[in-house]
């Protein structure tokens, strides 16, 4: 029987929802997918909501779980729970392989699922611009694992540099690099240079952190390179005042163990290449579709992600929608950004035309009001555009706590952020500063040490 | 230059500790390790401490965070931190090889730290009675990897129970063991039996997860068996009040990858051999000392801990002391247990006993002060001994929280422990439901699906 089928049987039988109703499955429990999820809770839908994880993560906070500001059950909530009470939905723990439009199925690592209409939600991953020799020494940040294999790697390094004895070995433990300068590159070098200033400052004894080096890397000509001019300034003053290095018109062409590669342009007619020692390397540049688009065998912009028409339905394919990150569509004249806000509206609005076209009327053409944007440096730093209106300092700070804080989908979440936030303003504290990744990784720090240490007795 | 010198270089000389002062090496940042480090802070002496984590684990709490209730950031600490304000002390993430006692230095993975002084306090590991075979099947419970590697797995089952046709395979995804019915294995126990009656209740679509089975086996003849017989009995109750299945006297002779082979003794005449059908087994029965141990070669005990002088001292090395789990030793005509309290009150001792040798005086025999036991099954259910006090039930349930909480080492474990605890009470949702573990036990559970399902179409 098929799994499809199988998902009749019980207690979905027993809780009332009628199995001739048609089947819209959702793929991918993040903001767009869950959004679209809710928003059918009264349609006369069954729903089925597939992701490879068991929970809905708020990555717009990732950034603190990597630098030891939040756990990751402060800002993750299972699927289950959060549709536990809607009664039409099905949440299946699943890793989708592939999309059979013509069999309009759902092809699973172990089985597949029949629907009537699909809403692919699949988000996008990491891209380092095709050097995929590059991903082991600059990890990206996507997933909770990301965030712990991350905030591993830099609280390692400040271990590391604590037992190395020559003086280059050890500031390439103490220079973290951040390559890209979008809102995420530049929360985490904010993050990393309060961590070396404030958080370390006297946890050591025979290095001294507020030497650490924080180098934001960014090819381009401005920090927050989507933000308008004058706040781009602004963030890049704020991320100097902490202490981080901002080497803009930078582009990376090389990462290994050892650091950077990297090409200026600048004012000088000649490019000119140098090195960066570091052996902590941050990702925060590429990003790609998911490779799901591409199953669906349609056009794709560059950046993989899927053509789609003004109603976000896949061009050709009945009942098929794409949204959030994995779509390509222009609003007013100007793509929609890859952020929170835009999936969510997209969500509602492929929930609102899957309702629409079950009740036999026509499609509306989706539209992005632009909800501004937020980024935050520091303490008390961060920068705000809201139409015209732009702001920067602690007003814009205060705002995005706000923001952020109202945003998370449970109210036990909501506290606990809160608190670490209160923690960590009054005692500049990070309280999660623990190493707890996976063996691989320590693995790879032990017998990447570029010398044995000497194993002598001294009296 | 040796790492020992090393630790003399800069910042330590700054601090104004003076480089002669003699050097004490602690083993193991544990409740035994941490106590005695921080008990020398004002002795005339420079304390190193080594572990191979970087943070101290509140490990009586971690049953919670292996069943989704607590956040690892909310019981471990950075052990840097705890001994910041410690001028004499310095903290050093390494992993401990072995101990020369000839040549006086502590052997690591990459170098050699010579001592003056040494305290052992390397705790103990699993022990699997010698069937290595059964420890990818049965996982213990003593680091955090252990308890977010047992919280995926106790998630993933009633993932997989949810998908899985057959009845029977769908029964074993329902059934969860856990051997041995010690403190570890009550508290275990009744935490899955909440969380398949309450936490899970409506979270599922075709499964009840109310119907799962939770059985607690236990070889000898009570729960507990630490703690006077008449809390035994009123454990047991509890337990099956909140509908753990208690097996006594069943003896593990197999686990594999679908179950337990149990041989029950009981009043039969002929011991009979039975199996039990289980996709997810605990392991909270065998406990081994450290292996480091071995490499002082001096006599050990059955479980492999050192044979100390009532002064905790290793006989016929100077200097070299052994305490908490490690340490094999009798007070009071009764052999002192593997419990966090005498680990703490002999760090104290030897703290005391070394400030003691280096002034000259004599070593004092150590006195073991029994605090009481205490364990918790559940929601207002607990048991506690003290003395000859024995109360079980409500009234031991809040004594049980007050201790817990009042024991953890921070402000912030403490608001966060209470605030999670809160949480639980009032919702009986367990707010850390993360299936978050590495991709090789995930990887696992994809390739040991019995059957693979099939790949078919519905419509």
């Amino acid at each position: 029987m098929p799994i499809h089928d199988r998902l009749r049987g019980d207690r979905v039988g027993s809780s009332g929802v009628d199995a001739e109703r048609p089947h819209v499955v959702i793929v991918g429990g993040g903001f767009g997918g869950l959004t679209c999820a809710r928003r059918l809770a009264k349609a006369p839908v069954r729903v089925t909501l597939l992701d490879r994880h068991n929970h809905h993560l708020f990555q717009p906070l990732l950034y603190q779980v990597a630098t030891a500001t939040l756990s990751p059950g402060d800002i993750a909530v299972p699927l289950r729970s959060i549709l536990r009470r809607q009664k039409n939905a099905t949440v299946l723990l699943a890793q989708v392989l592939r999309i059979d439009l013509v069999g309009r199925k759902v092809e699973l690592a172990d089985g597949a699922i029949a629907f009537d209409a699909l809403v692919l939600a699949a988000g996008a991953t990491h891209s380092w611009f095709g050097h995929a020799d590059w991903a082991p020494h600059a990890p990206g940040l996507k997933t909770l694992e990301d965030a712990l294999s991350i905030r591993a790697r830099i609280l390692r390094a400040y271990e590391e540099a604590e037992r190395e004895e020559g003086l280059e070995r050890r500031c390439a433990w103490l220079t973290f690099a951040i390559v890209g300068a979008g809102p995420t590159g530049v929360e985490l070098a904010g993050a990393l240079a309060e961590i070396a200033r404030e958080t370390l400052a006297r946890d050591f004894r025979r290095i001294d952190p507020t030497q650490a080096r924080v180098v934001l890397v960014e090819a381009g000509s401005h920090v927050l390179p989507s933000f308008p001019p004058e706040l781009s300034g602004r963030a890049r003053t704020q991320l100097e005042r902490i202490g981080v290095e901002v080497r803009l018109a930078a582009r990376v062409i090389g990462v290994d163990e050892q650091g950077l590669a990297l090409r200026t342009e600048g004012g000088d007619p000649h490019a000119r290449v140098e090195r960066l020692a570091t052996r902590t390397v941050l990702w925060a540049a590429g990003v790609a579709a998911s490779p799901l688009g591409r199953s669906l065998d349609v056009p794709l912009d560059r950046a993989g992600r899927v053509l789609v028409e003004p109603t976000l339905a896949v061009p050709g394919a009945r009942g098929v929608f794409v949204i959030g990150d994995l779509a390509a569509i222009t609003s007013n004249g100007a793509p929609v950004p890859s952020v929170a806000p835009a999936a969510m509206q997209m969500g509602r609005h492929v929930a609102a035309n899957l309702i629409r076209s079950f009740g036999g009327e026509s499609l509306l053409p989706f539209r992005y009001r632009d909800k501004g944007s937020l980024a935050t440096i520091g303490r008390a730093a961060a920068v705000a555009a809201y139409g015209r209106l732009r702001c920067a300092g602690p007003f814009a700070w205060l705002l995005w706590t706000v923001v952020h804080i109202s945003y998370l989908i449970s109210f036990r979440s909501r506290v606990l952020v809160l608190l670490q936030w209160a923690w960590l303003w009054l005692t500049k504290g990070r309280g999660v500063r623990l190493i707890t990744s996976d063996p691989s990784s320590s693995r790879a720090a032990a017998t990447s040490r570029s010398t044995p240490a000497e194993g002598t007795r001294s009296r």
